[in-house]
């Protein structure tokens, strides 16, 4: 099958097709997403060697059930042991024997087929195409938050970053009817929220400070100290963007006595990762959640190259790609016909599409 | 009267007794302790110039309303406006307009006198001798963590650092029925946890990591390395410590990415300060926390000087002063007799005392 492999280098090749070991269940890849974490992983975060790819939608062609035979699904990244004191703890995506799709011991969706466990699977409902269900992964690391946070619905919160992450994350807490402002860099994006009546900034000086709640999504440090500086004391700081670099010594030198800082103002710092799938495909089954404006272009996996150039330039959003075998076109032609961009899936091979 | 003071550098003077603003009471000191962030001051820590101290037991001699005088109290040392939106929010504490007593804007309690606005004291229980008094304000901070944290009694708890506030941070997670190890440096501090039948072990080595909660207590760059290493993903990790310096560009260089670290693991990190008076004052009335072992010194306040060298020893723990106007033998006849610590304030000026 044809595949992006990651050595060092991004080069497709065609390997053979993926045999699922016990338990697990071949998945022929139909939509699959660019993540930021894809990019960095290309620039050697985690060092890893493989097919890269975690976030996508596909169709089971085998299983251990045949009940699952034919199932449009996304997929949990997490591989985990289930036997070891974490998993049983409740905490499977921190098992430390787990491998994860496309970022570490697991090659991953940009192929035209991947193996995935069985119980990592979750159906797609009718309702949802493939082109939104391939969100489901990060809209469920957007929830994430919410599974960590108690956040009122009289609290001010304040997102910081208008990437993807970020414009999902901004969506789904401004649901609990918390007062959400976002602050990004590009009026483009940030006009997806507005049209939500998300209140949106372009730079933090105008935010008022004093924040219950600030969401760092931006991973860079004039991100972080603008975080910092927005929330009230003892609010909460969620860091929701991993940092290919460390942040620690680019934070020196600036007289911001970070640790201190947290202990006087009481400041709860959170770290959040990957989050849960179900409440997200019910949000995306029940229109909660705008992610089709997010799509800016869709090449075939022949074209991942480009792909990934696109997926790396400065105001771009979400990048998907279609492997060439996957022709199923339910989703696509069950809605939305007449708006340009729902045009992308409507042919076998989606057309370039950039903006 | 006699003050401590501090001008770039601790001296002893002679100082106008303090005339209490409106709402204010006047308060004769008759036991003070040294803290830790007393020590910093003195180093330069907040630029802070005055009378230092903020750990006391007095007597009002003074007060708006007649039935505060004579009282034993101790006192809240955050001197918060009650007005702005951060008081009414329930954050006295964090009053971005507070002075805080011997720390910040508002002379302490190393002199014969201090005033305080008469909503932050608390009378003493008379079970409570002076000498356990005196530690209320830091066996508060040491509750502010289940303040912030929900601790369960089926939780794995390690508490780094055996100085005074650590010895008092794992005495009261103990309490919840936690399952509590408290690393130090000291077997002579550890001693008076093990004596409580609190696990202890004289460096991290040994234990296994994976707690539930960690507690920083040490203020050193090698503790917050070690309470990292030691919690548990999705755990939570309190930073009980203020930093002279910061730990950022320390933390630097070592290749610990700490806050992808932070992410990737979903660790919650809780700066935590000043906390509740009353649920202390109950647990030194019911004796469930042993605080007169932590005393190392008495000193009057006439050898503050010396005090305050003593302080500043490897292995010392609490290290008292007693102004010489504070006769007040009341607490230290009352119990105890026999414990040669116990035999400190029985004369009227304490003699030194140091092991």
């Amino acid at each position: 099958m044809q595949a992006l492999y990651l050595d060092h280098t991004l080069s497709l090749r065609d390997v053979p097709r993926p045999a699922p070991s016990a338990g697990e269940a071949l998945v022929r890849v139909t939509l699959a997403g660019i993540c930021n974490t894809d990019v960095e992983l290309a620039r050697g975060y985690m060092a890893f060697q493989g097919i890269p790819g975690h976030e996508f939608v596909g169709v089971v062609e085998a299983a251990p059930d045949p009940a699952w035979i034919g199932a449009r699904v996304v997929g949990e990244i997490n591989a985990n042991c289930g036997e070891c004191e974490t998993c049983r703890a409740g905490r499977p995506t921190h098992c430390p024997h787990r491998t994860t799709l496309g970022i570490g011991g697991r090659d991953g969706a940009f192929a035209e087929y991947l193996t995935l466990p069985v119980h990592l699977l979750h159906r797609v409902p009718d309702s949802v195409s493939d082109e939104k269900a391939v969100f489901t992964e990060p809209l469920a690391a957007a929830l994430e938050i919410l599974q960590q946070v108690h956040l009122r619905a009289t609290d001010r919160v304040i997102v910081l970053g208008d990437g993807k992450l970020g414009l999902l994350i901004a969506q789904t807490l401004a649901l609990t009817g918390a007062d959400v402002t976002a602050i990004g860099r590009h009026t483009g994006k940030l006009a997806i929220l507005e049209r939500r009546g998300i209140r949106t900034a372009l730079n933090s000086e105008g935010v008022p400070p004093g924040a219950d709640l600030v969401v760092e999504a931006t991973g860079s440090v004039h991100g972080f100290r603008a975080a910092r500086r927005l929330v009230r004391p003892r609010g909460t700081l969620v860091l929701k963007s991993t940092f290919a670099g460390d942040l620690a010594p680019l934070l020196a030198g600036d007289g911001l006595n970070l640790f201190s800082a947290l202990v006087v103002d009481e400041i709860t710092l959170v770290g959040s990762r990957c989050g849960p799938f179900e409440p997200a495909l019910r949000l995306l089954a029940e229109d909660r959640v705008d992610v089709l404006s997010l799509v800016h272009a869709c090449y075939p996996l022949a074209e991942a190259l480009t792909a990934f150039e696109h997926a790396q330039r400065p105001a771009k959003l979400k990048v998907l790609l279609k492997p060439a075998g996957g022709a199923d076109l339910r989703s696509a032609q069950s809605e939305h016909v007449g708006s340009p961009r729902r045009l992308l899936l409507r042919s076998p091979v989606c057309p370039h599409h950039a903006r």
